[in-house]
């Protein structure tokens, strides 16, 4: 650990590193960490690059959000309550104004979801930012994306698409600027879902966090759930008017079936919770039900349609 | 997380995935996992990249063994027995071959360790590999840099310089190739300390694994522990044969001082404890003395003497 640089860093996480479960925090070899008696531990590791994530010269405080809200979006897939982090930053030179930045972002957010920030690395090279987030789950208890059933409700939370939007505006520039703002700040500034998250574990059949895009992350729970299928309803997926004001309607329902990183949660729920539904602190839209045909069938107003493309991958996408 | 490129990592890890405190491993959202009842979690993360911590066309196999040696001698300086590792790995390209390579080679190193991979990130971009690993601590037992006291036995483990060696002969080529094969793999395939790790906690006072060089990491233990200084005899620094064979003496000797990364133990030891040193599992020395002077005095063959630098630190390396 090159301790200069985080030393700076952890100036500003001197209220997040008084956590009872923090024994040792940044600055020796390794954090020391306390598990409650009677959790189980969930970790997630993620990294952003430049040039594949975001564009040269992306403010270091969207770099922060961007990082954070994507890393704890994991934990809500699993319903964990988020404890730990630890940052491991390659960075082209040590910038002190960078760090200051990034920094005071990552503390904000991480004193707004009880986070302490517990080791990390610097290192010299072309940017890359890596994090692992560490979270609580009660013993045996966890959503995972292995329990759809045949019958289940389809949900999502929020809106999606908006991310995919946010980026289309950033590489091509926005039609209509009104809603830029907004569209930026749901890809830089995405929401983990953290207490949805906590509220569906036990409930919930089967929860992922959409990273690739809406078809393409069903398509994992459907898959891990033994090979079932799903009929969706188009004109449920949840689309904002934003996204639709500045890019149009055609647009705005294709990103918001592959569009990717929304970091909303699909998750699969036994239709005798459906009364859940409107007690939920996000809104939730029901968009099918899981089938025992191996497919995904997607109906606009009643009538079978398809649509190109199933999501998002890093490796493919210049072929996009 | 992209799981096609897991998905074959995961294949060479199919032994070390049935560990009993893995409840969930790779493919879902989060692992999750047990820490046993009476023992705390240690974590600690680091990354290596391509033109900082190894040239371009380094063989795969070649560089998980230096992030996997690297990696878990942070938990064999806190006294921790391995337990998890997670990767985040940025490729240029999905290059299934080196892949192949740097998996196949990673899982032995689990296996002899008996460490179970539990997660990972694959994304595009310039080379750079980041491991956090995690290791289990008796409760409130541990080494830190922050406990010698005036009096301890500094000691350091194994030989010093000899990656620096290695490195210096990548490139700058080898005076003499007779001891190459032996400094490339001290360079390459760093033996994490942990077994001496163990045995010294609830003994050491302090220690650090040698990462930035000894007199750098030495200072860090000093100043961690309020202050303190020492006094060192620099013939008691154990050198190879083959480092003064290659690069001469006079290298050598200051290499051993300010190299860095080759992860042996530096620890200081109540001078009670001298009968242990004899019946450790990695030859041990004796170099000097933890004093109440803020300072570290260098002796050789009892006349007090001075080196150049004071180790290794990534930003500061062009100007080395």
């Amino acid at each position: 650990m090159s301790l200069s640089e985080f030393e700076l860093i952890q100036r500003y996480f001197a209220e997040a590193s008084t956590d009872a479960s923090v024994a040792l925090g940044i600055g020796d070899d390794c954090a020391v960490l306390s598990v409650p008696t009677g959790q189980q531990l969930a970790v997630s590791i993620d990294s952003l690059v430049q040039g594949t994530h975001f564009l040269e010269g992306t403010p270091a405080d969207l770099l922060a959000s961007r990082l954070f809200g994507s890393a704890l979006s994991d934990l809500a897939a699993m319903g964990a309550t988020p404890a730990w982090l630890t940052l491991a930053l390659t960075l082209p030179e040590p910038d002190e104004d960078w760090l200051q930045l990034f920094s005071s972002r990552l503390a904000q957010l991480c004193n707004e979801y009880h986070v302490s920030l517990v080791g990390g690395d610097t290192t010299k090279g072309p940017l890359t930012l890596s994090a692992q987030v560490h979270g609580f789950l009660p013993r045996d208890h966890r959503l995972t994306r292995a329990g759809a059933k045949v019958g289940d409700l389809i949900c999502v939370s929020g809106c999606l698409g908006d991310s995919r939007g946010g980026l289309d505006g950033l590489l091509n520039g926005f039609e209509n600027h009104t809603e830029a703002g907004y569209l930026l700040e749901r890809f830089y500034a995405p929401t983990p879902r953290i207490e949805l998250g906590k509220i569906l574990l036990g409930k919930a059949n089967s929860c992922i966090d959409i990273s690739d895009g809406l078809l393409s992350d069903l398509s994992h729970i459907l898959k891990a759930s033994g090979g079932l299928g799903a009929r969706l309803q188009l004109e449920a997926v949840p689309i904002s008017s934003q996204l639709i004001a500045t890019f149009g309607e055609e647009s705005a329902r294709q990103w918001a079936l592959t569009g990717g990183e929304d970091f909303e949660l699909c998750f699969t729920l036994p239709p005798n919770y459906l009364a859940l539904l409107s007690q939920l602190p996000v809104p939730v839209a029901v968009i099918g039900k899981v089938t025992d045909r191996a497919d995904i069938e997607l109906f606009l107003r009643g009538e079978p349609c398809q649509i190109q493309g199933s999501g998002y991958d890093h490796f493919q996408r210049k072929d996009d």
